[in-house]
Order: C-alpha cells, then structure tokens, then sequence
C-alpha cells in the first residue's frame, strides 16, 4: 500500500471528515486502491450500531432521520448517515426544504451524511454499501443509518442486513402494508407510523398488528409499534428506545450475533464472487471475446449457458 | 437432457401452456434441469418484442398492461405477461378488484402471465427475469410485457434491458417526476401519463417536457407522451403506436440492436459469474469454508478482500 493510502487510512481512523469522504469514494467506486483501504480498515471497523430505516416514498424517513440524528448527538454519539434513496433530500430527489433542514448537521463533526447512487455499482448496491459501512464503522461512528427506499431487492438486502432494521409506514397511503408485504415487511424489527397525527393512524397500526399475528418469530416476541410525528419531533425518543430494546434482546438471545454471521458470510461471498469474475476478465477472456459471444448469441448459435461453461472448462479449476 | 426435459423443451416450443408455466418454475428457480432446458429454448428464442413498463406504485401500470393485452389480442397477436412487481395483483399486492379483471385473460390461450417474487433469486433478480423471458421468447410470444416498480436498481434494469422502455406516471403525486428522475427517467423510451382526466395532467406533461429538453439523445428525437385513461380504454392505441414508432426508428437508427447487444453481452457475464461461482463452491471451496471464514471475519483477524484473494490464489487462474 502506497504512503498515502497508508496515511489515508489513518486519517479516516481518527476520523478525519475530508479522509472519511475521500475514503468512500475509493470504495464506492471500487477504485484500484480500495481493496488495500478496505483490508487496513476492516479490523477497526465493526463496533457501530447500524440502523436500516426503510419505507415507501413520501413516508417522511428523511426527516425521521434526521431527528434521530439530533436526539442521538444529544445523547453524545456520533452518527454517520447514509442514504441509498433516490427520493432521499441527500440523493436530489425530495424537494429543497428537505435538503435545508439537512444542512442543521452539516457544520457538525460528529455527524457523516453520504448519499449514494443507486446505480452502476460492480458487484451490486448492497455490495458497494457495504463497503462505504466499513469506513463509516472504521472511523469510529457509534451509530450507523441507512436509508433506503423499501421496493427494491437490492434495498431491502441493505437494510436486512442492519443490526435493526426499522420499517416507516403512514397512514392514507391505501393497501401500502399489503403492497409492501412481499419485500419490507417480513425484515422489520421495528415499525414505526409516522404522521401519527393524520387520519387512519389506528387502521395502519392494526393492519400491521394483524399481519404480525400471522408470523411466528423465533422467541415468541413482535416488533413493536411506534407512533411517529418526526416534522414535529414526537415519539422519537420512543423510537429509540425500540430499537435499543430490539437491540438488547437480540444479543441476548443469540439473534444479533447470527444476524451479523450471516452478513458476514454474504460479505465474503459477494467479494470472493466479483474478485473473481475480475480476475477472469483480465487472465482467462480473451480481448474482445465478450463481445464475440455476444455476436453469437445474437445470431442464437450459443446460449450463455454454454458459453459461460466453455469458459470455466478452460480455467480447468 | 433427459428425455422428459426434451419432452419439456419440445411442448414450450409449441406454446403449450403447462410446459411453459413448469418451465419458467425450473428456471426462475434455476433448478437442476435449467441449464439444458435453456440451451434447448435459447436459438428459438429472440423475436418478441418485449415491452417494459415500470413506475411508482399507484400509477395504474396494472391496469395498462391488461389494457395493452386486450388491444394486442385484438390485432392478433400472443402476449406474455411477466410481473414483477410487489404491489401488481399478480403477485398479490394489490386489491382484488384488479386481480378479477386479469382473469378476463384467464381463459384465453394466447396470453400466458407470470408473476415473480422479487426476492431470494440467484445472480439477482434482472437474471431471473431474462432466463423467464427466454421461455416465453421461444415459446413464440409475439410480445412480452414485463411489468415492475421503477424504484429499485434491479428493477429499472430488468425494464432498461426491454426493447422498448415505457414509464408510467401519473397526475398529482407531488414531486413525483423529480423523484424518480434518479433512476427510472432516464430508461424512457416512451412516457405515459395515466389516468389523464385527473386534475394536474398538464404539470405532469410539463415536467416531463422540462426534464426531456434538458436531456440530450443520440438522434435528437425525444421520447413521446402519450395520455391515457386506462380504466376508461382511452390512450391505449395511441401508446401501441408510439411503441411502435419507437421501435421502428430504434431498428432504423441501429440503436435496436446495440440495446440488444448490450443486453446479451450483460446476459452472458451474470450467467459467467454465476455458474462460475457455483463451480468454486462445490470444487474450491472445502465444507465449512464459509463459516470460519466468516468467523474470522468476525474476530477482524480477516478481511472479505484478503479472504477472496487467497481463495484465488489457490486456484491458480
């Protein structure tokens, strides 16, 4: 590792804001200099409390984070933030009062906002996120968010794989508990409903209730339910403490431990997949090849299968 | 092949409707059995058109496609229907209303739809999604609608590797355009705005004009919008024209078949990863491998870039 790698490093360990900054564009981008980084931050990082706040556009989650923000610096911890959240104030989507409000951290040191694309990542967004986690953890954040659009595969990856991972819902937003089933709702470990204060707050909360009473859970208790107003700054505490009860339980049961395995397990695998398809691309395909098969499999004198087959009976592992 | 597999492959080929439902289970599911079954579909494979349409929940993007297959069949031609969308009534998100209206389709054997769960596919779900259009490819679907929420990356993938990208919005839902312009917006081949007897059509249409005359294309045409009333039918032939119009000046332009191309050359690297991922972990990877990998991991005595790179090593590439 070049001195400067080595020095960036080190900055980013005593948590430098400008060496946090320059850090994760390294590995977002997986530039050549990352692995190296990575490898040298790994072993400090991992300390951080991660919360994954995740949820349907127009939720309010931006501004939930940011009041949970401002309740955790109070309590005097750290906080990185980062939003993979093409609606997120951080990303440009929301409209410019979001992005104001925001800038409350913005001349605090104790705060980390980084906002992410959500495309064009080697190995895939919940891959590249991670990476950006281990600088934020390496640099010494006591808590991590995320934030995340709750739709997608590749969001609900992330967020599954914080240590709490928080569903936001709202009243009015239709059958959004029932829309939402399939992905979200299965890895909540606390629900919030922001907006308590608006009408149909009682048959949000009972329509999570009664699709809670359908799972099993692995000791027997549910997520709990709490009631947000985050423009107005209510229920945040309670929030809070949910999520540092879920917390507790967890390690107390064995949950968080398995949790933070089966991330790690994933963390390998995905690297050890997109190393090696690197290595490949430079060592085993030919130039040009990709878009010779390409041709063929235009003219369907090949399946992939088959092409992709050819190739590994070639490496002869 | 087994013979049943050739049975299988040979029943999709001639459209026949349990074939192809058994099929697309074995390789959504990327079964045993996938592999041979898709390199005996692939070389019949390739001439539907294939239609996306994505946008945010609530935008009626259900009721279009049911809308588009009506007029499809009307002209003659066979329709696959591909959903991968938690909230589409496909899956089972949305409410029931709109599941009956599908069923008017139930009975017709030139419309064959499919919903797919958007989680826990292997090599993601933008593979799964091209290994399911590649049976109702060769099983002789003249056009193929894929229907998905434009929110997350996989998602606007899966519809940016369509041949003709159509995304939904609809009047008043606020900041909407800017919201998605992240993503989604810049797939648009073609734009439509539903329900069009709403108030707010023209600020919708206005926005989205803003946006395109920022955007520079390659042949200095913008993407068409198109208003439609799908509940009402209204629109609906208009848009088939304008898919039409754009594919046409995609084939004449050459831009067609560098999408194509791009699409195959992707199909052809996820399918390499995969498979060559499975190989490592049946003939590298020793039992156990991965759990003290990640126990190593855990202790930080181990970091993902370090652990890849010996499993690498070992297999002298």
């Amino acid at each position: 590792m070049p001195v400067t790698q080595e020095t960036l490093a080190a900055n980013v360990l005593r948590g430098d804001v400008r060496a946090i900054a320059r850090a994760i564009t390294l590995v977002e981008n997986d530039a050549p200099e990352a692995p190296a980084l990575l490898s040298a931050l790994f072993p400090q990082a991992g300390r951080a409390l991660v919360i994954g706040v995740t949820g349907p556009p127009g939720a309010g989650k931006s501004t939930l984070v940011d009041r949970m923000t401002a309740h955790l610096r109070k309590a005097g911890k750290t906080v990185g933030i980062v939003a993979v959240d093409p609606t997120s104030p951080y990303t440009g989507g929301a409209i410019l009062g979001d992005r104001i409000r925001m800038q409350a951290h913005a001349t605090d040191d104790g705060v980390f906002i980084r906002s992410m694309a959500t495309r064009g990542h080697l190995g895939g967004l919940a891959a590249a996120t991670g990476r950006v986690l281990t600088v934020l953890q390496a640099a010494g954040k006591d808590v991590i968010l995320v934030e995340t659009v709750g739709v997608g595969q590749d969001e609900v990856e992330i967020v599954g794989a914080a240590d709490v991972s928080v569903v936001v819902l709202v009243p009015g937003l239709g059958d959004e508990v029932q829309a939402l089933k399939a992905g979200i709702m299965e890895i909540a470990d606390v629900f919030v409903v922001n907006k308590a204060d608006r009408e149909g707050v009682d048959r949000v909360v009972a329509e999570i209730e009664s699709m809670l009473s359908l799972a099993a859970t692995e000791d027997g208790e549910r997520p709990r339910i709490v009631q947000t107003v985050a423009a107005e700054d209510q229920g945040i505490g309670a929030l809070l403490s949910a999520v540092d009860a879920f917390q507790e339980r967890a390690q107390r049961t064995g949950l968080a431990a398995r949790k933070r395995r089966a991330h790690l397990r994933r963390e390998f695998e995905d690297t050890l997949r997109e190393r090696l398809m690197r290595v490949v691309r430079q060592r085993v395909l030919e130039p040009g090849e990709v878009e010779r098969t390409a041709e063929r499999l235009e003219a369907r004198t090949l399946d992939p299968f088959a092409a992709a087959d050819a190739v590994i009976e070639r490496m002869k592992i």
